[in-house]
């Protein structure tokens, strides 16, 4: 499955110039290729864990660059291999001749993820422990990766692992039952088994119910910013920017039709999704723009909807009547009155008449996205409704769409293991469905899988890791 | 002049996101700070060149990341100082929130080359070495990889020592005469001054005239390519640019008036410069357009002359009158006799018309861009013109605009020693000038410095540097 006969290399820092780059080199020969362009102490004499100074030396004798060089040998290593890890100046020139000349003294490439991979199949890591690795490099705020250091560090593993070994009991009891099954005998006594089982699925269910909250902290938690044109959306997005820590500008792999700031707040980061333009119109391209920012509004968790609180409660509700009716039970709506510092007088009328129409747990904040007022007291309300305060330290949660539907999965067949539990049925159906439950589960570690869903989960890692 | 009493901390690796991101820490209480949010084996306790896997950790106790801390004491680090590396996973937000925490813990960020700096004022390197360090990291070829490795690791700078060795001879011989002034006696035979003055004037003299080809290849070798809009300049960039073996597409710092394409042929980085549109006009706007282009041309170390060769004699007489009066006998002219595939029988009445009106030096080469004939002997033809090839190995050359300065001041100042030997002047008249060259080449090496030169020096450098 792993090639393990080939050394491969790769620049492991982010591409560009800066003061230095390090290119990792792992496998059985690394040591001894490296030692073939070095010029310094032999490295293939050096001890586990030391640093060198030295020159990389082309086949022409030619020094390629000063290099301080690492050896780590297998297995205390990240791949679990023999490696180097050599640190030359960050100059375009030289990362590409050092990788250009490891690769004519005998190394591969790496495919992206391939160190990882390595240290997947030497079992330095489990499959959701590697998985974790990428998610830790991609994290843009302190929860994300709070949750991917968690993962990383075996948390979700181990609880899995728990599951498991319950999960081996059960079948362990069926499986006994089985073999005497002519003698008629009932080694596992059906109420033992329906606690097991039920304690499984709560445990299971519970875990994929953290992904919702999980994966929108992992990719930022979606607020759609709904209102009218003047109710000061900019004002107030800017406002909220400027008030940040730190700016992740970049959105990759997302077709932008609709714009997107995403703005890290307290430990989380929000990604807000401007929807410009919910208004009756009778022209049928600002209609196709009014359904996207619908669709938009659908996906979002926080519907942030923004009132210039000049408004009389009559022109609020023709437009509540445009918004509330595409938010649904699972978001919540956080309104911000805004302008309070001008229309002071009409903030309460408005906020009595909006407790009447807004569903339950829509929250209402007077702001002055202009002056900054209770700012702090809208990003608190973000926060409470993002669910990252809500994570106990050390809690686990699933923000791998791939562990989801595996967890999802061994929710359905020990639900069905339970069903037939309550229904008397033999136990031989039983223990399929707990194998089956063992199986998408040991999909998540890696216990089980396939080499097809190994390149899957490999190639979307970036070279060098 | 130097604050050694703070420790400094930066990412040194490349800003952005990637499988691993090294933070650098110098100063005397590197290890102890570090120690102070490393979970794992003290650092403190850590032999220098060794690398300790443990785990990032705040004030709270939260993990930031797993890292691997490689320690470097004094003085055996690049700065001299104590020095931690600290390789951690390369995402924005670990490397952001460890230097914070380093901040937060007692460090001060360094400023751009400050690693550098301390490494230059702890005696590691001296000035014109540390200068190449900023030049290494920007090299965008194995030509100027090669000059820039060349100097940091000291070739330049031993030159200079011999220099000042020599003339510190002189100086003693003179001054010795000077403190027997009124006894009348010459210590220094004249004979012996001259000859000594004259090898270092023409040792300086030499290594100052090297600084043209020196910074033209540390910054690509400008080539302008001039002709008429339908001789193939486009075609022939295109196949340059296909056959090369890497772009560098970014160039900082220019205002791209004129479009510039840089190519690397061979060893050696050019940098083309496109200059479209030498032609009669009568429009203003065009006019400066022209200028402008004409302005180009003059900067260019090789002008690419590109000719169709169906064009007639005639033709050609009224194109050279736009070309040849804006080039100067500092530049190579290199013709570029296109589509010959096309007009094969044209081209040597061509050649002959050319030979008569081209200046000495200039070279003709028939080639066809599109049919990629002849463009191996063109690129040869480039190299040769850069200089690249004549660069000795190990010749030093010099590439950077101040040490070309202090180079030309010290040749006038020896100049004037000679001329003062020669007329038989007063010892202490030669002293001075003596003296002076003296002065000048401590400029480079760092003996003699200001701290304004030296903040202007490290101020140009990368963070983390």
């Amino acid at each position: 499955m792993i090639m393990t006969d080939d050394t491969i290399c790769a620049i492991s820092t982010p591409a560009g110039v800066g003061g230095i780059a390090v290119a990792r080199v792992s496998g059985k020969d690394a040591i001894s290729l490296v030692d073939k362009v070095w010029k310094g102490k032999s490295l293939s004499k050096a001890d586990t864990h030391t640093a060198h100074l030295g020159t990389i030396v082309d086949e022409n004798g030619e020094a390629i660059d000063q290099a301080v060089a690492t050896v780590f040998h297998n297995p205390r290593s990240f791949t679990g291999e023999d490696v180097v890890e050599i640190a030359v100046h960050g100059s375009r020139w030289v990362q590409r001749e050092l990788i250009n000349l490891l690769v004519r003294t005998g190394c591969r490439i790496a495919d992206a993820g391939e160190f990882t991979r390595r240290a997947f199949a030497n079992g330095r890591l489990d499959l959701a422990e590697a998985e974790a690795v990428a998610d830790v490099i991609a994290s843009s705020s302190r929860a994300a990766h709070r949750i991917a250091m968690s993962q990383m560090r075996g948390d979700f593993s181990r609880r899995l692992t728990d599951l498991h070994d319950r999960l081996l009991e059960l079948a362990s009891l069926l499986e006994l039952e089985l073999d005497f099954s002519e003698e008629d005998v009932e080694f596992a006594s059906r109420q033992k088994l329906l606690a097991i089982a039920q304690e499984i699925h709560s445990v299971v269910t519970r875990l994929a119910s953290t992904f919702a909250t999980g994966a929108a902290i992992k990719d930022g938690v979606p607020v759609a910013i709904v209102g009218e044109t003047n109710a000061g959306k900019s004002t107030l997005l800017n406002r909220l920017l400027h008030e940040e820590r730190a700016i992740v500008s970049d959105i990759h792999g997302t077709t932008r039709d609709v714009i997107e700031d995403t703005i890290e707040i307290g430990d989380t980061l929000f990604r807000f999704i401007d929807t410009a333009g919910l208004r009756e119109t009778t022209d049928v391209i600002e209609s196709l723009g009014i359904e996207r920012t619908i669709s938009k509004l659908t996906d979002a968790r926080i519907v942030l909807w923004v009132i210039d609180s000049a408004i009389s409660v009559e022109q609020l509700n023709t437009v509540a009547q445009r918004v509330l009716p595409h938010t649904s039970d699972d978001q919540t709506i956080i309104v911000a009155l805004n302008k309070i510092d001008i229309n002071a007088t009409n903030v309460d009328t408005l906020q009595s008449a909006l407790k009447d129409i807004l569903p339950q747990g829509a929250v209402i904040v007077p702001i002055s996205a202009q002056r900054g007022d209770e700012i702090d007291a809208l990003q608190q309300h973000l926060i409470n409704a993002s669910g990252s305060a809500d994570i106990a330290p050390g809690e686990v949660m699933v923000t791998n769409a791939r562990h989801y539907q595996a967890l999802t999965r061994a929710g359905e067949s020990i639900s069905r293991a339970i069903d037939g539990i309550n229904m008397g049925i033999s136990g031989d159906f039983i223990a399929q469905d707990v194998r089956e439950t063992l199986h998408h589960l040991g999909e998540i570690t890696g216990t089980i899988t396939t080499h097809d869903i190994l390149g899957e989960i490999f190639s979307r890692f970036c070279i060098g890791k």
